[in-house]
């Protein structure tokens, strides 16, 4: 059983339930000139989408970051501790490579029902 | 159970199934100057790579799509527009980085048997 | 079932575990100026990971191999193909971003128990 998370663009879904695995990615709504600021916006998206999808960042199992300049990794660093459930941290990879536009931070996570 | 189809070299797979899921990768097979034909086989070569696993687009679940350049980021996605199961659209992030050589598109999929 | 195995930072696991599912990264432990042994580095991690996850490399479905010099390929490769389950290749996708401080290469990995 496939659920899909309808995000603004008709050729993508915003998430994905298969089964007892969530997908989801989010980058955040307003393009803010802060890693910090828009790290939080993209990690209180992903916490949106899994709540949608019946659960919490507690059932986090990998998340993949992506930001526009490694030197801004502890200002992304920063938002992730503040935010992380630290008794269940997930596997992270954190990347520097181009985004579109002023988006300066996408995170693709995958997550257990 | 673990199934792999083999690809063009030895070290790797061109797809993995297990249980049910099915993860593939592909790049172009002819390295043309156009992200637009690039993409179009790249998602050619990924429906193979899904009719080979017994499914077809319907059931990708997510598609990492990784661009040589992020400034032709819309030539990919009108290759994506034409492609996609509008009724069952793909969690999808696009990212630009480094590809080998003259591939402009790279992109991994993980959908559900 | 989720079963976090802590890395150096407490703020992320170094894998997860989830049912048959196994997801770990990793990074050379030390930042040698060298793909090739920064490589051999990652994927002995990678190794251990598995180990404590009751598995090993002929289990892994996918990796995703970033690197931080795409001219370096060649040698991250030599590393793979000398360590790679030739029985049972994963799939694999290599892409070149920026990684931080002296980190030249960097493996997510998918595997099943």
């Amino acid at each position: 059983m496939i659920t899909r998370l309808p995000g603004s663009i008709p050729t993508r879904s915003r998430g994905v339930i298969c089964d007892n695995l969530v997908f989801t990615v989010a980058v955040a709504p307003d393009k803010v000139p802060s890693f910090y600021q828009q790290t939080r916006q993209a990690l209180a998206a992903i916490d949106a989408s899994l709540a949608e999808a019946g659960i919490d960042k507690s059932r986090i199992l990998t998340a993949i970051v992506y930001i526009a300049d490694m030197a801004q990794k502890p200002e992304m660093n920063r938002a992730w501790d503040e935010w992380v459930d630290r008794a269940n941290p997930p596997m992270r990879a954190c990347l520097g490579v181009a985004l579109e536009g002023n988006d300066l931070v996408e995170i693709v996570v995958t997550a257990a029902k």
